[in-house]
């Protein structure tokens, strides 16, 4: 249902209890929506929910309004279950609802500054990958980076390996590779990067952040906004750990901005 | 609200950005009242949140119907923000409900089988001890223990160390000594736990399961239920790790129930 309410004792509410997908629709269009369907998928699988109607989400995008929309849906385990535990045959409930949007062309071609959280993520490979509701440490992570100078913040599991931005993955080139943080332990598996990872060599890394400091060139990335160059990196303090030039060729910027068509170069 | 439905954009739908309290409500009157306003306050504090009305949320439990029931309050930032960064002024939304209750005299008397969880918890020390609502942890925990004859899981963290069950606390007695996990890096604090704190003396411990092995006896406990001997541990495999006999003076269980008003002994 669109915009539709959900009850008190939804078990999405209750407990995080459920997934979500934010898919960029041009023009009814969806972006990378295998890629959505995938990833919802897995989650499917691991929250051991019952198999939802495929076919009602794949009619939602068309239903999206003109433009540049974000289409959000989210399904929940529903109402029921005795506490914690779920119900033997749970009854998914599931919403959606699309919002217009703008993404920054000056992030894409100026970059952005970062900031490295605190918080570090717990490690928890049950739900690694999956987008599920139960997402409070990214919304605590970001709320170290409340200021508008710093684009997003950057993580690291409880063991010092770096994971993601609070909500973009991170790549970066060292040494002439493509290197991002594996996600099997925590993160989220963005469909950009996986739509990437069939064009592009990625090598999947269990690094801390020495080795991103040693990169030529790092990215924030997602299906939505699309890459942002890192231009400035700073610690927890706000102390700038490095600085990357702008690169004037960046051809993993336009692989991934044809994925999602996005322009290419200023002018476009 | 009572019982009033939430917004899709409600960000603790969204993310698990809220907290929650289930109460023991004894013909209108609450058990261990300032306990939960306490946790509640803690998590206040770890999410950043605004001050609630918290005159509101001491006038529900006389709402409640005759009887044994169960308060469940509920607290999330409201709507708005930008993703996961909240919002400057957030509007804190709540809601509650109540529902009639029957304990389990049969398990405080003969004892529960546990069953310890292949999940381990993740370390988060930002989100320890506070009820949030991004509890999918708990709900994967749970669904490992889905027989009837298995009361509770038992769950360690990342590191091997004993935390809690799902849904409740884990004590135990070895050398004459009341031990209970360190709760500072996952797990929740639970009400009970936290006033028997006051009344008895426990040791905070960081420790693998084979110290539970060697206690004389262990019990569950939380507010709600009330305290459960462990009669029985298996593996995650079913394999059984260790049988405790009933005690016929359990003084830790005498002492838990008169703090909720429950019968002491069977003819009570």
């Amino acid at each position: 249902m669109r915009d539709a309410a959900l009850p008190i004792d939804d078990r999405g509410l209750a407990y995080g209890d459920g997934l979500f997908e934010t898919v960029l629709v041009r023009d009814g269009q969806p972006l990378l929506w295998d890629h959505h369907m995938a990833r919802l998928e897995m989650g499917i699988d691991r929250l051991a929910l019952p198999w939802p109607d495929f076919e009602a989400f794949h009619a939602l995008p068309a239903q999206c309004g003109p433009g540049l929309r974000v289409l959000k849906l989210m399904l929940t385990r529903g109402s029921g279950g005795r506490g914690y535990r779920p119900p033997e045959a749970p009854d998914l409930r599931w919403r959606w609802t699309d919002s217009p949007f703008e993404p920054s062309p000056g992030r894409w071609l100026e970059g952005v500054a970062v900031r490295c959280c605190e918080l570090r993520l717990g490690i928890q490979p049950r739900l690694a990958g999956i987008k599920h509701l139960a997402r409070l440490e990214n919304v605590l992570a970001r709320q170290e980076c409340q200021h508008d100078s710093i684009a997003e913040g950057l993580l690291c599991d409880s063991q010092g390996h770096l994971v993601e931005a609070t909500a973009m993955n991170l790549v970066w080139r060292r040494e002439g590779r493509l290197e991002t943080p594996l996600l099997d332990r925590c993160g989220v598996s963005g469909t950009l990067l996986s739509a990437l990872d069939e064009i592009v060599e990625f090598d999947w890394v269990r690094v801390g952040l020495d080795t991103l400091l040693a990169a030529d060139a790092a990215w924030l990335i997602n299906s939505v906004q699309g890459v942002w160059p890192i231009r400035r990196l700073d610690d927890a303090a706000g102390v700038c750990l490095k600085q990357w030039p702008l690169e004037s060729n960046d051809t993993f910027r336009h692989a991934a901005h044809r994925l999602l068509g996005y322009p290419l170069n200023l002018g476009d």
